[in-house]
């Protein structure tokens, strides 16, 4: 790595978080940063990314090290680069340098981990090289997160503690993260004028991202359908009366992510149907926000959500019944069947290498329940977090033609009146939420949410 | 995958390069595409991109499947998406719907392959979870390209001699790249005027590769450092005296790359110092594509870039002696000192995954010379092969700080008059080049490399 950007406090920060870390476990921890993974051939490869856990204590997204934490300590391993590579990667970073920018209390060539592993914990990574030189250097087999066990427990619930609620490093790298991918939200509205295909629209937006030094915190979501909820492909091409549903975040260079969606109207103009849902998706959205605080369970922020949805679907006569009894019944989930949201962090699914550890409370489990099951996060809100919020609408295929479903739910919907609302196929409003002592601050605020706005960026062009 | 866009050509193309195969090798093979890789957390992955060996065969870039190749049949093997999985991905094409589109003779379930390995062959994946599965399933240590023996390597052999001359199919997309790559760098050059930094002008590149439902074939270069020669940082701001090196291709989404290179001023002019050796680097470009046809030697057309580039550093009065001498004794390397160029395909250093198998002939290896031995293709050219040219000039600090190479270049090297060259740290030219039965055909041609169509260029601005 050459000289990175980084805040003066940075060095800081890392001893403050783990002095924290040392405060709730007490067993030296080897945290590995991961490598190079090889796309088509060996040497090209994917932009290289760091494990999360790694870039939280180490700071910097440092390819093939390891950092041991002890007793508020850091040890960095790592080798420098061979002289040769300076021909091809120019004059890098010493581990002597990098240990002074991160303030790392001793540093060592890697061939000297083998000896310190007496006794040490660790959380494996996502890159297979690397996991097996995890496995080989602790002489064990790691677990991964979920079936972990003893020791390596206690460092994974430290870590989740530490990681759920940020600090102001942290914040301030998720305020950048926002600020960038609302600029690419902007970018993709001012180019659907222009555009004729969804892949326009992401180029805009990526473009953007990229224009900024940052990466895509995950692959984007750009489509005029919507209801496929995880559609990762732009090939459709954008016709006057669809939607588009964009779900694109940064992130920055030392790893923290934004996430935020829009739906805007191709034409520029919403119709008559498409502005009663988006209203009432916007109104579940502000709603949820401002019932936000310390204390707060997060699970009743999204069974709130599913309310306002059922009575605005009550209103809209496309769903029959007492609103409380339709969410008892999960007919929201018809229409809304995912979470309201996750917590964000140096993950856009914050900590999701640890399944629910991260995400659930502990003693809580995943309910069974169609309207409740994907729900991401059961927590009290604490301050420091920060989660998304994103209700949406969605006329999936696979959910409305279950005849299961259709069989248990027909008395609940007025189809005739459903099939006037066609032309929603996908509707969702995301936006970032970091939860303060008396509430909330929005982090994504800079752009707009309302409709008469989106639609007047989208009328601006470029 | 959702409905692919595919040339009507596309069945009646793999089958005759499945039955080219067969006419080369009778051993039946088995080819995997791979799967998805992790990044940061399970769910979050590194966009898709199969094995090239795989898309050769099977055109289409399928997530976990795998071929099976016998006597210029092709059996597809891979599980149709489980219902659930419409949910998040929509209605996605079923195996025997992919099965007609890419002319199959047979399509099986996965779990069908384990029955059908009986003296099979293959090539190893890039994906370690694949590989794993690889050797599973073959039940034996599936050796790396370059470790490959026996059947392996027959195997190797073959699709060696089938992927280095490209049919029509391929050229088409090819072409479809190239083009891509050629509006990504206008694109940049636009942007010059009103970026600040090197991502700015990245972003403004890759932006028109995505808006065009590609992605970029490797990792983009694009700096002020172009004396870095794998440079991947962006973060250096623009000065108005600097040139800007930009490296960057595109790739179909059936997998097809071009690679190109341009260098501009920043300020829209160049220097007179950086005139001068634009300008000699362009004749050498030139006179290399020139000088290409089929029978006449890559390594030779090295060598006449390596002359050309020798004679203008002495008429510029940088190297002293007789240009033919110094490339015998490697000077020019001192200035240019990677290879002219390699082959392209489905991977940008097409088909590095096996080493010098496909690179060299059969009989030659690399050469232990400074100015040779990173020259990655040493065939004689034939038609229907695509090359890159890219001859360039850096000062590469690591080279020309070097005290061995100070001391055994003391004669040839006037430091004064290199010293007035200071704003040149690094340019390179870099073109895609078709051969032909009687020549070349350039297929990056609509990029201007003349250096006053550069700077009308980057004049243009948006």
């Amino acid at each position: 790595m050459q000289t990175p950007t980084v805040s003066q406090t940075l060095s800081t920060t890392l001893q403050h978080r783990r002095k924290r870390l040392a405060e709730l476990t007490e067993t030296p921890a080897i945290l590995w940063s991961g490598g190079y993974i090889s796309r088509n051939f060996p040497a090209n490869t994917f932009p290289f990314r760091a494990s999360s856990h790694f870039l939280y204590f180490a700071g910097l997204p440092l390819v093939n090290a390891a950092i041991r934490l002890e007793a508020g300590k850091l040890e960095l391993f790592m080798d420098d680069a061979p002289p040769e590579a300076s021909l091809w990667h120019g004059e890098e970073l010493t581990r002597s340098q990098i240990a002074t920018i991160i303030g790392a209390d001793r540093a060592y060539p890697l061939t000297e981990l083998a000896s310190k592993t007496a006794n040490t914990v660790t959380i494996a990574v996502q890159d297979s090289k690397t996991y097996q030189q995890q496995c080989q250097i602790l002489q064990r087999n790691v677990p991964y997160p979920q079936q972990a066990k003893e020791q390596d427990v206690d460092l994974i619930k430290a870590i989740v503690t530490l990681r759920l609620c940020h600090d102001a490093e942290a914040i301030r790298e998720l305020k950048k993260s926002a600020t960038v991918a609302v600029e690419a939200h902007k970018a993709g509205m001012r180019a659907t004028a222009t555009a004729k295909t969804e892949a326009e629209v992401r180029g805009a937006m990526e473009g953007v991202i990229f224009a900024h030094n940052m990466t895509t915190s995950y692959n984007s979501i750009v489509t005029v359908h919507g209801e496929v909820l995880h559609n990762e492909e732009y090939h459709h091409a954008l016709q006057p009366e669809d939607l588009i549903l964009a779900d694109v975040g940064a992130e920055t260079s030392l790893g923290w992510a934004s996430d935020i969606t829009r739906t805007w109207a191709v034409s520029g103009k919403f119709s008559p149907t498409q502005r009663d849902i988006y209203n009432l998706v916007l109104i579940a959205h502000d709603t949820c926000i401002a019932n936000m605080r310390p204390g707060v369970e997060y699970r009743d922020i999204h069974l709130l959500a599913a309310k306002i949805i059922a009575e605005g679907l009550v209103d809209l006569g496309i769903l029959k019944g007492n609103p409380a009894d339709l969410v008892e019944m999960d007919a929201h989930a018809l229409f809304f069947p995912h979470g309201i949201g996750h917590i964000l962090g140096l993950d856009v699914h914050d900590m999701e290498d640890l399944g629910d550890l991260a995400g659930y409370e502990p003693g809580r489990t995943r309910s069974d329940r169609f309207g409740l099951g994907y729900l991401r996060l059961d927590r009290p809100l604490r301050s420091g977090m920060v989660v998304t919020i994103e209700p949406g609408f969605y006329q999936v295929p696979a959910i409305l033609n279950n005849p299961s479903f259709r069989d248990r739910y027909r008395g609940v919907i007025n189809w005739d009146k459903l099939a006037q609302f066609g032309d929603v196929r996908g509707i969702r409003i995301e936006d970032d939420v970091l939860i303060t002592e008396t509430g909330t601050e929005v982090l994504t605020a800079n752009l707009p949410n309302k409709l008469t706005e989106i639609e007047t960026l989208v009328n601006s062009r470029s």
